[in-house]
């Protein structure tokens, strides 16, 4: 399946924009070892190793990425935007490399080194010492947050790709059949299901019924569906690179009318479809993302199970399955057109069921966009 | 498909273990993130987050895990071998837990802190500065790569697993058809098996045809597979958690007998196989690791092509595709009974072609045993 591919021109740029921020904010090098950061500054995409790749990024000097001698050629045909190469082998020190390169622009420096959120603790333990004491070492975080945050049009479309293929995902899934079923074998679907539609990865598939609704990370069992319960459907993956990110709550009757929604359950749904609704509609540009969350917290208090409601509204989306911002009661960070983040309120009542809706949002200059659009509303289905 | 699961008393002796260790090393506590560590130690599986999930091994404790009070019930169902779990809430600050945990194990300690090593930087990052000042972290792995490193019998019955179901795909993958594919659409044959074949993850597929196969770490391309080349093929993945990894070389004729392999390619195809077989029977217990990279390398330098051998002999493998011991120079790591590692040795003439043979090998009391066992010679095929 062919989707947008981000054009080198793109990674330039955002190299530029990084290394202009790694300047003022007085760092002497943003060091990006695999993971997000580097496939968003540069396109490359490869697995964590011990084997270290690190792009090094010293304001005034060209990109340099230090990489494996056996990785060299995924590295050239990978890492765009204008960056050069140097290759270790085997039998050499890779961190005494990174070491020497970065000793004289320390020592005309501030000392201050940042690294990227996901490389690992053993390469940081091993740059931490090789690169001497007395050295700050702070995470690069602060520097890449406010370029990632933001997401340009071509990943907003492949945001929007990735969250149409999961809507028919759960459209499909909702059909049925589902009573007789275990979670797991409901579960395996969705994850194939998501590789059809294009996904390159089905990374979870979240399928509880009954009690088990009521944890909201709940792992898909090998319980049986039965009818007269719920089930909480929340699936994603991600796709061009980009994540996908839907949630919906759906009654199996097994068809027999009788067998349907309680009022309690009736309650509690209407009280999150409410929530999540007026959440996604002030998400507009300027607002705190805690305050988001606090929309929602507080019409389902308001409705009587505030203690249920146990986890935060939202997350940012992109590259990184959960990235900034959140939404959550401490992140005061103000909500700017194309940030991108799920809203997903839930109460959750132990032992007995629970309700989740979940959508990706869009914020734009003209106001808050559901790239979702599976229907919210309470499906009450044979199953 | 089913296979042997670890019992938890084996986690508690793991944990007994780990903590013995931890004290004798004078080291106060020993820090242990999502990943292949914690997995080892208790048996709980789960994708690292953004949201902290910590187990602290204190010398005189009980094991206690700091989850997120989302992840809890997964983490009580995850953890065994007896971990106590302190769960955080969306608004608690999980490193100041941590950090006040161990305040007074530290004040009445050494001062010494062990992190696992895969760890993510954002969360070593957070704890260095929240344990506070004048603190030494250091890698856990010196700790945990002693005990990681010797298999214990279900977790050789595991590879060995592995090794057959790979071995399966290779000899269905080696009886075609090849020619007029791209090694895209052979790679993503090889996934779909070793997914039929029993593993949970597919994690690597290298088909690498004709002058791509002189790059060892080659992503497989929308280049067509033609009539009168060798393809290396190098596929893993990971069955019960346990890790597969084999590397075979075929030459593909098209059905053309005057489409066989060329005198230069037959001469690297017998050094590279008889480097790999010597190599395997030099690792016997006692032998450093490095010293069967230098059979292997001796061999082939001798047979001229020294320099075209240009990655390490072999890596161990378990619950990581690569982990301790590595085959390489500088790895002086006596191989003992139970120790599991790959051997594939290579030649590479760039432009032209490569070949690579790879087995996993266990050490045993009576001598090197190859869990790979599809045929080594070489296939020359119609393809």
């Amino acid at each position: 399946m062919s989707h947008p591919v981000i054009p080198a021109e793109r990674y330039a740029e955002r190299l530029a924009r990084a290394l202009e921020r790694t300047a003022a904010a007085g760092i002497d090098a943003l060091l990006v070892g695999v993971g997000p950061d580097l496939r968003y500054l540069t396109g490359y995409t490869a697995m964590p190793l011990e084997r270290l790749t690190l792009l090094l990024l010293v304001p005034g000097e060209a990109p340099t990425a230090i990489v494996p001698r056996l990785e060299r050629s995924a590295a050239e045909a990978g890492l765009r935007g204008g960056v050069a190469i140097v290759a270790w082998e085997e039998t050499d020190d890779p961190y005494a490399i990174v070491a020497g390169r970065l000793r004289p622009v320390i020592a005309a420096g501030n000392r201050r080194l940042a690294v990227s959120d996901r490389l690992w603790a053993s390469h940081l333990l091993r740059l931490q010492a090789a690169v001497g004491d007395g050295l700050a070492f702070e995470a690069a975080s602060p520097l890449l947050r406010p370029l990632r945050m933001i997401k340009d049009p071509d990943e907003i479309a492949l945001l929007r790709l990735a969250a149409e293929a999961a809507d028919r995902v759960i459209v499909a899934i909702a059909a049925g059949p589902l009573v007789g079923r275990t979670e797991a074998d409901v579960a395996r679907e969705v994850r194939d299901r998501l590789i059809a539609e294009g996904h390159d990865e089905a990374g979870f598939s979240i399928v509880a019924a009954g009690p088990n609704a009521a944890s909201p990370h709940h792992e898909p069992s090998d319980r049986v569906i039965e009818a007269g319960e719920p089930i909480v459907l929340d699936i994603g993956g991600s796709l061009g690179g980009y994540g996908s990110d839907i949630s919906r709550t759906i009654w199996v009757t097994g068809g027999d009318p009788r067998r349907g929604p309680d009022e309690t359950f009736k309650r509690i749904f209407d009280l999150v479809r409410d929530a999540q609704q007026e959440a996604t509609a002030s998400a507009r540009a300027g607002v705190a993302a805690e305050r988001i969350d606090a929309v929602a917290r507080g019409m389902i208090a308001a409705g009587g199970f505030g203690d249920r409601f146990i986890h935060r509204l939202g997350h940012g989306i992109g590259l990184e399955s959960h990235e900034d911002p959140y939404l959550v009661a401490g992140d005061a960070t103000p909500i700017e057109p194309g940030m991108a983040f799920s809203i997903e309120p839930g109460i959750y009542l132990e032992g007995r069921y629970g309700v989740r809706i979940e959508d990706i949002v869009v914020a734009t200059a003209a106001g808050p966009l559901a790239l979702n659009q599976a229907p919210r509303e309470l499906l009450v289905v044979d199953g």
